[in-house]
């Protein structure tokens, strides 16, 4: 096998970068001693996540004009609001909610290996979140990204191929000269078949305490690393 | 006069972040040393300038389809190149040439500027530098941007409308909210138009001894500042 040699590293952000799951209960079991309310944070943020795909598949399949996530983002809360307690809250209030998405928290180890690796190589996310949610959640988290590759600059979702493929254009790259990182096998099988190299990294608690609903793991993936950190070590940023 | 209150400061770099002029001059000798080349950098340097917004014009007039700077900048290079005894350059060192828009240096406080502007506002370039050109460059010189906003983004070349408001578009702000820092009054009196806040920055040295050909201090800038640290300073990050 050739050595590797990617130029940039581009990653998948919900899931891989940052915790969204537990962000949003944290948050929101603080808010609820703000606001007086009692939600079932778990059971909203998976439900909240449960609407994610639909809402994308709306927009891939053009039966929906261009929308961007924080407003895909914002009609799935106000259909779900009712069941979970949240009717009552005024629009300042639910405009502060649906933001919670551009205040996710890191993984331990986001930080300090996005540092490590941004010694070596172009980093920046490739994420299905608009720009200004990645934006903003860059500025609160500390991720140290060079440049952001939000999905709303080519106008087309993963796993669209248009998404891999306009990052590596913009990054002025082919394509083998790019890697995605992520911690789900769709999103890298949809990258490997547009010619970019791949990273698995594991997120075990992704979903808290349910099993990941993954495939078995891939033998064409190109490396395969525990957590940012052993991704730094395994492409030689020591 | 109300508290100026942006959240993204918005940045041109040819001249304004980075010194293009001394840049290409010292690399240009370098290259004479390791070339056997005998080149009057200086005038290759103006002359190669002198053909920039030219070029533009073809491109914002629409009678040439959208066309990235480093195109444009690559036939401008093989049109000069016999006047300036470059004509024996192979395609890897027109190549290597072209690209050292890519590696341009910064202005001494340029860095320090921006490391604390960075501290209070989200900071990027809008330039119309294309995206792969200013990537590589942040890299080389330690620009710390948030984000890259080049318009490539937009496919519109400053001063469209379009290249403004599609920055502050991206980063979910309404105009008034994001100000852009340039040392050009025509740059920002455009940016003026499309309802953003401005900021001159001083860049006496951008053509070397010559002076600058620019309009006379215009009172309708929100901020004018020395350097970089200057503007941090005004702009209350201390």
């Amino acid at each position: 096998m050739p050595p590797l040699t990617p130029k940039a590293l581009i990653f998948d952000v919900f899931g891989t970068c940052v915790d969204w799951r537990g962000s949003i209960i944290a948050e929101g079991r603080a808010l609820d001693r703000r606001w007086g309310t009692a939600v079932d944070w778990p059971a909203l943020a998976d439900a909240w996540r449960g609407r994610y795909q639909p809402a994308l598949d709306e927009v891939r399949s053009g039966r929906r004009p261009w929308t961007i996530l924080d407003v895909l983002h914002r009609e799935s809360l106000d259909a779900l609001a009712p069941s979970f307690g949240l009717d009552k809250l005024d629009e300042a209030q639910r405009d502060h909610l649906n933001r919670v998405w551009h205040r996710l928290t890191p993984w331990p180890d986001t930080v300090a290996g996005l540092t490590q690796l941004k010694r070596r190589f172009v980093i920046g996310p490739l994420s299905n979140g608009n720009f200004a949610l990645l934006t903003n959640m860059a500025k609160h988290a500390g991720l140290p990204w060079d440049v952001n590759l939000s999905c709303e600059l080519y106008r087309a979702y993963k796993p669209k191929p248009e998404s891999y493929l306009g990052a590596a254009g913009l990054l002025g790259l082919r394509p083998a000269e790019t890697m995605l990182v992520a911690a789900h096998y769709s999103d890298l099988q949809a990258a490997r078949a547009c010619g970019l190299l791949t990273a698995y990294v594991h997120r075990p608690r992704e979903f808290g305490d349910q099993p990941k609903n993954d495939l078995p793991a891939d033998p064409n993936v190109d490396v395969v690393a525990n957590d940012f950190e052993d991704l730094a070590t395994k492409l030689g940023c020591c």
